[in-house]
Order: structure tokens, then C-alpha cells, then sequence
């Protein structure tokens, strides 16, 4: 077992033991999801947009997730601010940019967020993420359009140069800060069949970040013990909807030993 | 078989091969089982409603989804952005009349929305039809008082005067561009019973139109799958909470086969 | 049998048979839960925020929701626009003040609830509802860290002072108006790991108000059916993912005979 797998299992422990705070600055479409993906592996969410306290909120919290999936003004507003004060504060920040390419609105507000907040992981798939250094948009919606493995040195060059850590999410989950490398094998075709495991996917790496400095080994931890999740949800349902519930309850049920012994990782 | 019912299995292969992207502005109650239901059906989802990016979004799309169920001020603007750039560049639209009826805000602005933008479906209740033509409030919150069998004549008049496609969804489908009728026997009183079914099903009219140009018979393909999985659905599952998980399994596992021959419909 | 059971059974047979309309502004993520759990135990759900239209809407309902939980400016206005035509037309109001004591903006927005309307019952967690005396936030973003137990006391003076009844649910719920006070013993722990049971609690209290005229008497029958239905559901699922369909099975299955005669609660 690597020194990564043991560390997972520890640190899943830990968050169990503590139950973090995870302040969730994220999209209508997965916020149920999100709250219920924290319930079940044993953090505490909560949601909360408004201008007037997310300040004050971010501030209760053990980490903090942006999320980009339904913008609009306001919102873009309440990010930078409660991304200014996460920073401020040392609180760690995990950015979603969702869609990113695939509007204006969308790769500038992204990339605003990382010039104005010090953002410890950023998790995308590969087309989103790579859509932060590149002008053509190149994002279908939010589904990506290129290989995780065909991205991997474009991804290591830019996580230098955006001095942050990038989590890009697939059939193989690559995680690279630059120098340190890291890919999970685990994972089931069903997780890209229903919608918000990649949000959900942000948010653990946040409850991560609650009880691991390392940003590197925060998301490879949470990575895989989301796609241990989906591989046990896939030996229940065949199909997405039964799939959903089946992967909520793995998130429960997986023990730190399973974690450690069930991740399978490459590091480099 | 009939001609109808061919053609709704192989449009259903049709969208699993080219798993189009639907562009939604839809409420938020219903968020999540949408972008669920079109990813179970093979189709892709998005959404997205700042007034800054919807123009952009909408081209990328294969259709559009405007749903009215969580209306407000800024919500409206988009749609009208959203519905005047799908209608100038020729993808279908369809619309959402969710409460219309029961406040003045709804009706007017599905009025508004069908004016200013070429609507390919109209999807709803039969009261929130119908008060797309009356004066008088006659829906009760966003559920229908109205049986679809007595809208029949009043929906094909207002189909013709609306120049659209009417799809009444209730215990009988209702479809009629007001020359052809179309009715859909399928379905399951569970349908009624989880929130969402109602949008998920214009949300894969909208799906079935990227591959059908003729409204009236995307429409009848769409609510025959849905109904035909409802009733799948209803073979496994007793209670709403279950019934809900699988409705989306059906839609995944309904092969093009059994839509082509479990559909019951009457054409007129 | 208690007199309060029994009438637990009538009101739930009074609810499916009349099927009232219930207005909900509540928070983003809970509002796919709210509306199912509200179809599932046969009442009928409404979501509708835009001031233009809460007016309207209020007057067509049999009971209002306002839950903070996700609060903004404009969501503000129209909860108090929809609070004072609720209390101009006599219609039962239910404030969930999620998150309470937390932030400056939810602790204001609350108790200016309170004080511009006529709130039949507020429904919260211990931390939550104390937290509209005290001055200093006590809350853990939206999970309570006081005991029901060590609240009752504080809990009976604070529904004097407000003129109101107080629902505080946990592991056991307590309800009292100042002068009685009611506990239910029912319920599970796994109602705690997914989102929104709180806040369906409040819906649900909302649909026994609409037929039944006692504030408490409402807010215990609809807690205990909740609680039950919480333990229906734990011996089906043993994790929160399968946890959410059996629960709401649950308030779809269970009988005004079987809430009358499963309901443990303690009157003083």
C-alpha cells in the first residue's frame, strides 16, 4: 500500500471524526446533491450566496467551494468577496469551473476567481480546465471533449503557472500540481451518467482540504475515494437512477481500511 | 405499428447516437431530475440563465428549454435573449408554461415569450394550456383542474392560432398542431406524484427535436417515451420515493425496440 | 390512544382527501425534497419567489412556507410581501429560519419575519430558534449544537415573548406555545445525513395547518408523522443515499390508522 492510500484512509477518518464545516458557493442544479455527497461521507455542508454574509459564513467553515455551473451577476460578486476573505484567512478554496470555454462569462469569471483568490485545487474535466489557459473555447456545455491522458502535460505546465493544483476529472482522474503527478484508476461509466459527481467531486476535495495540507494529496485522496464510491455504486445499479442513491451510500458506508486497500493510484 | 411508432425508436437511437445538448432556463425545483432525466435518455444537459451568456449557450445548443416554473424579473429577460437567438438561428424551442394561469406574472410572460419567440412546443397541464387563450385563472397552483379529453377542441383552436404545437401531458397525452392529433395512452399515476415529471418531459421533447424536424411528431415520440417509462417505472416501484429512481432507470434501459412497440397511441 | 394521536390519523386522512395547495419560498436546496415530500403525504406543492407574483400566489394557498435557507435581498422582500398577505388573509404561516444565528443576515431576516407577520409556527433546530433571543450566534452554519432537552425551558419563554409556537426537532422534538408543550419520540438517525428533512418537517407542519386550526396540535401531528415515517424508512435503508426514497415511500404509505397508533409522544 503507497504512503497516498494510507493517507486516505487517515484522513477519511478524520473527517468522520471532525465533520467539517464546508462552505458550498455552488450551482442550482447539484446543491441537493452536493449537501446530501458531504452528509453521507460525514461532513457538514452549508450553502449560502448572499453578498451581505458570506463573509461572515466562510468564516465558520473548514474550506470553501466555488462553483461556477449557474452564474449570473450577483453571485460572481458574492465569489470574489467570499474568496477575498477564504484567502485572507487561510481558509483552503476549491474552484469548479464549469463550462468553462464554453462562454465568455464562464473562462473570465474563472479566471478572475484565480487571479483574486488563492485557490488551492481547481477541479474540472480536462476541457474545462485547460480552457483556463487557452482562448478557443473548447468545451461542449459541460462535458468534456478531451482524453485525461492526452492532457496531462499541458495540465502540468499549467498548474506551474497558475501556482495551484489541478484536479481533472474522467475515466482516469489526473491530479497535478506541476512537479508531483498523481492518477486514479478507480471509477464507474454510470458517475458521468448522473448529474453533479463532478460537483460532488469538488466538495470532497474541500472536506479533504480540511484535514490535509498537502493540496496534491487532498484531491488524489478525495478522488479516489469518490471513484471507490462510484465502482461499489456500480456493483448495485445497473443504470442511473438506482445508481444515485447506491452512490450516496457508498460514500457512507466505505470504511478508512477499504479506502486505503481499494484506491488505485499511479504516482509520478 | 404505426408510422409513429417506428419513428419513435429510431429518433430515440438517433439522440443516444448524437447525445445532443439541451440548453435549459428552467426552474429550480426541477433542476437536478431534468439534467438527470436527459443524461438517462442519452441526451446532454445544460444549464444556464445570465443574461450576459445565454446567447452564447443557446448556440451550442441543439434546442432550448424555457421553462417558467421559478419566474423572476432577470429570469424573464433571459429568455426572452435566449428564445429571440434560438429563434434567429433556427433551433426549435420549446415552452414551459408552468403556474400559467394562476398569476398574472406567469401568463404574461408566457404570452410574451410565445410573441417574441418562434416556439416549436408548447408543453403543459391543460388548464395551463388553455390559459395561454383565457382570461379567467383557472389553474390551481401548477396542477391541472381541466381533463385533457375536454381540452381537445380548444386545444387544437389555439394550436392553430398560437401557430404551434400544443402537448397536453395528463392520464392521456394530448398532442395537436391543430390539423393532426396525436394522443398517447401510455403512462402511470406515480408520474403525478414526483415533482418534475411534467418538465423532464419538455425536456425531451426538446431532445427529440433535435432529430425530428416535424414538432407534433417529436412531441408524440417524446411523451410516448416518457409515459412508456413511467409505466416501466410503475413494474418495479409502489411509492413515490422509489418510483422517482426508477423512472430515470427506465429511461436509460428502454431500447428503441420497446419504445417502437410499447407505445399506445391514436393518431387523427 | 392519546387524544393528540388520534387526531394525528384524522388530520393526515383530511390532508389526502383535500389535497391543499401549499406556498412554498424556501431555499435551493431543498426545494426538489420539499415539493415530494408534499406530494408524497398528498398535499400539493407550490415554489414561487418574484414579488410581482407571491401575492397572488399566497392568496390561492392553504398555508405558507418561509424558510431562509438560502437567503438574498430580493427573496427577502418577497417573503415579507408574501408574509403580510398571509396575515391579511388569515393564512397559516411556517418560518424554518435555517441557519439562524449564523450570520448577521439570517438572525435579522428572521426575527423581522416574525415581527412583520403573523408566524403560526416556527420549525428549527434547538441552536436555530434560540438563537432569535439571544444576541450571540450559537449556530454551526445549519447544524444544531444545542440539546432539545437543555432547550425546553428557554424554548417555552421564548414562544410567550414571540406570541408564537415553537417546533425545535432533533433526536427528540419538542413543541410548545409557552403554556403546553408536546415531545415526540419517534424518529432516526439517519434523518440527520440527508438534507432537508428539517425543512420538509416545516412544509409538512404548513399541511397539517390547513386542517387544523391548533397550532401545536398541528406542528406535533405533522412532526410525528414525520418521525415515523423516519423510522419506516430506517428499516428499509441502512445509509443516507437509500435513506431519501425510502422516507419519502414512506410518507406516501403510511396510514392515518398507522400514525394514530405508531406516534410516541409525551404531553405536559
Amino acid at each position: 500500500m503507497s504512503m497516498l492510500a494510507e493517507k486516505a484512509g487517515r484522513n477519511l477518518a478524520l473527517i468522520r471524526e471532525k465533520n467539517p464545516l464546508i462552505h458550498n458557493i455552488t450551482n442550482y442544479v447539484v446543491m441537493n446533491f452536493t449537501a446530501n455527497a458531504l452528509l453521507s461521507m460525514g461532513a457538514s455542508p452549508v450553502m449560502s450566496h448572499a453578498e451581505e454574509e458570506v463573509e461572515e459564513m466562510v468564516a465558520l467553515a473548514g474550506a470553501l467551494v466555488l462553483n461556477i455551473g449557474t452564474l449570473s451577476e450577483s453571485w460572481i460578486k458574492s465569489m470574489v468577496r467570499a474568496g477575498g476573505k477564504a484567502t485572507e484567512i487561510g481558509t483552503p478554496i476549491v474552484l469548479d469551473p464549469v463550462g468553462c470555454g464554453a462562454t465568455r462569462l464562464r473562462t473570465l469569471t474563472a479566471r478572475a476567481l484565480l487571479e483574486q483568490a488563492e485557490i488551492a485545487v481547481v477541479r474540472g474535466n480536462a476541457s474545462e480546465v485547460l480552457s483556463l489557459k487557452e482562448q478557443t473555447p473548447r468545451t461542449k456545455g459541460v462535458d468534456s471533449v478531451d482524453s485525461v491522458d492526452a492532457a496531462a502535460p499541458a495540465a502540468a505546465d499549467l498548474a506551474l503557472e497558475l501556482e495551484t493544483t489541478l484536479a481533472i476529472t474522467g475515466p482516469v482522474d489526473l491530479i497535478t500540481d506541476g512537479s508531483r503527478e498523481v492518477r486514479i484508476m478507480n471509477g464507474h461509466p454510470l458517475m458521468g451518467k448522473i448529474t453533479g459527481t463532478g460537483c460532488a467531486a469538488t466538495a470532497v476535495i474541500a472536506a479533504f482540504l480540511t484535514v490535509e495540507s498537502n493540496p496534491l494529496d487532498a484531491a488524489a485522496c478525495a478522488l479516489g475515494f469518490l471513484s471507490l464510491a462510484g465502482e461499489k455504486a456500480g456493483e448495485k445499479a445497473d443504470a442511473p437512477g438506482s445508481f444515485q442513491p447506491a452512490f450516496l451510500d457508498a460514500l457512507w458506508k466505505i470504511t478508512p481500511e477499504e479506502l486505503s486497500t481499494g484506491i488505485r493510484l499511479e504516482e509520478r
